[in-house]
């Protein structure tokens, strides 16, 4: 046995993986040189071994939970990681120039896939798995529906009002709040795939889409003011040189007895990079917020009304995700080929394992220009 | 009239307040030196000129809450301020020797008193006026007996748990969750008075109150590991500085799988000192985080599972208050004397402003130190 291939299993036993072993988190590898690529390149050689086939587990996401659990990521840290840090530092990765990256090399990826994969509506980003009543639900439609409704009551929607929707997707958050809350209203996406289908989902309806981006909003001398505007998961591209740019378009674009419900992803410690693996081949120039960079960034902007999290409910959504994703692969276009798959199996189980390890958390933000008179009950 | 007069009158009609007026909120003026006093000692002017009787208002908080919504106190600020942000930046105003003054200052004032103000139980801080089914409570009484449910049940508070309560007042919410949740648990209190009290309080309940600083929890080798633990209502008085060391020592006291309830006054900006007025007559050394400073403190030692904002609440706590005790000063000491009764009622009435106006909040925040495997729901 090598020392490179000793040092590895050390490493994987501190998190209770064992190389070979036969429970379903045990690492099954194919190709020796796995060893070596790890140690040298961390998180992104993991990642790029299992997309060559290099290694295996009957539970991927298991095995990436307990490595999570062990901070094994920051035991292993290639020099990639440490550039990737560096480069954060020097450049906006978030620039305008930038910004429409991540639009074409992830969310043009195909509605196809896209389709497979989310259910009936084509919402990307974290369900809510409750009813009303606090009830589990057990369907990702139904989760889903249920986050869309969860977000209109937390806003208050009201028929007639004006809504903006930063970061609008396929459409469906505007077309579920025009047709259940009548409300009208604008979404901006910087991906021509959902702008164009989500100028088909709203025909008919009083929505208007707009392939633009954020920091173009309410910069213009007509000024436009909405009665409320949300933001469902595109807070993960802004990156945190940009965090108060972001704010500042909310507010000079929201009217003053207005909220503004922000969805996103967040982490426990404030970074400004993502895992190198996920920036290459998922989402470029992304980064999670911490509460610390948040509550900085909208400071003197907002009153902050609530504070949700549901971060479990992101593992849950996940994987029902990769099942869908799972199942419909003999279905989907040649082009997504086997190391595409293995790509996206990697994706959605080492997100499914940051959110069971409570690394990652799922926030909803209720903000106010200047505190909702007589105070704000925040819906659940 | 003189010039300084008509500059104040100005200032005062940018809120919307006239001098002789004849609304609730106007201001009469009943010694020709208040104009000058205000104009050279801003809000320490201010309160100390009505404690002396030189102005009055019909309604003295709607007064109050409309000079803080026109950020009068930005406009008209004394020297005094300045050297206060000076003292706090180069001194620890919360340092061991500096934390008992509060103690002695302010909660060793009198039980009478307190007994006077915070009704059937002596709980000093915000009420939650909703019952379980979030109908609004009438009640004094029923709303602080309904927080303090609120907290047992953010807590997950189970017969045989052991809790720490720091700052525990008069030992209050240690008696009610032995009662009703069959816990036993520990206080700390820096105040003779309170720890006397609730010594008293819990006689016969499995309760030790502690006359402590909280730095000196867990510090021990003999660490005593609590499965839950609350704080309502003395963060306020940690300072800015210290927060790392409060987090540290509640991480170090509380058990891996145990939940933290922290329940603070919060501020919408960061400072580091607290008004003048009421650092020299109400609280001492004492002031308000924002929710940066907390996220910001806090991080790297707990996940945060829920922030819950019930500011609104908070005017209604403050308007009990202040009617239990302009009903009781005929029966309280004459050592209250009509200039205390003055410097009561107007700290009672610039709280409740603050509240109004939503420049200060009510935060709960609920922190786990791992993250609750599964995800924490928590309760309203």
């Amino acid at each position: 046995m090598s020392a490179l291939r000793s040092r590895v299993e050390k490493l994987l036993s501190l998190a209770d993986v064992h190389v070979g072993g036969n429970r379903p988190w045990d690492l099954q590898v194919e190709d020796e040189r796995f060893f070596a690529r790890v140690m040298v390149e961390g998180s992104l050689g993991l990642g790029e071994s299992y997309m060559d086939g290099w290694w295996r587990a009957a539970s991927l996401d298991g095995l990436l939970c307990r490595l999570i659990m062990a901070d094994l990521d920051r035991k292993v840290r290639g020099v990639s990681a440490w550039l990737d840090g560096v480069r954060a530092y020097l450049t906006n990765l978030q620039s305008r120039r930038r910004s429409f990256v991540v639009g074409e090399q992830h969310y043009d990826l195909g509605n196809d896939l896209y389709r497979a994969m989310l259910g009936k509506r084509l919402v990307y980003s974290c369900g809510y798995w409750r009813d009303r009543d606090g009830a589990r639900l057990h369907e990702l439609d139904l989760a889903q529906e249920a986050k869309l409704d969860l977000v209109c009551r937390k806003l208050g929607l009201k028929p007639g009002m004006r809504v903006l929707d930063v970061g609008c997707g396929w459409g469906e958050a505007l077309k579920f709040a025009a047709q259940r809350y009548g409300i009208s209203g604008v979404g901006v996406t910087i991906s021509r795939e959902q702008a164009d289908y989500a100028r088909g989902l709203c025909a008919g309806l009083p929505i208007e889409i707009r392939l633009q981006d954020y920091r173009e909003l309410g910069a213009g001398a007509d000024d436009e003011r909405f009665d409320a505007i949300l933001s469902l998961g595109m807070f993960e591209h802004v990156g945190v040189k940009n965090y108060r740019t972001y704010f500042e378009m909310v507010r000079r674009s929201l009217s003053d007895s207005g909220l503004f419900l922000l969805h996103t992803i967040g982490t426990n410690l404030s970074v400004n990079v993502t895992d190198p693996w996920i920036a290459r081949y998922i989402f470029p120039n992304s980064m999670l917020p911490s509460a610390a960079q948040i509550a900085q960034s909208c400071e003197g902007q907002f009153v902050m009304e609530d504070w949700h999290n549901f971060g479990a409910d992101y593992e849950l959504t996940l994987q029902a995700w990769l099942d869908n994703v799972e199942r419909a692969w003999p279905q989907l276009p040649a082009r997504y080929d086997e190391r595409f798959r293995r790509m996206w199996r990697f994706y959605l189980s080492a997100s499914m394992a940051s959110f069971r390890s409570r690394h990652a958390q799922l926030w909803q933000l209720v903000l106010s220009p200047r505190g909702v008179p007589g105070g704000y009950i925040a819906p659940r």
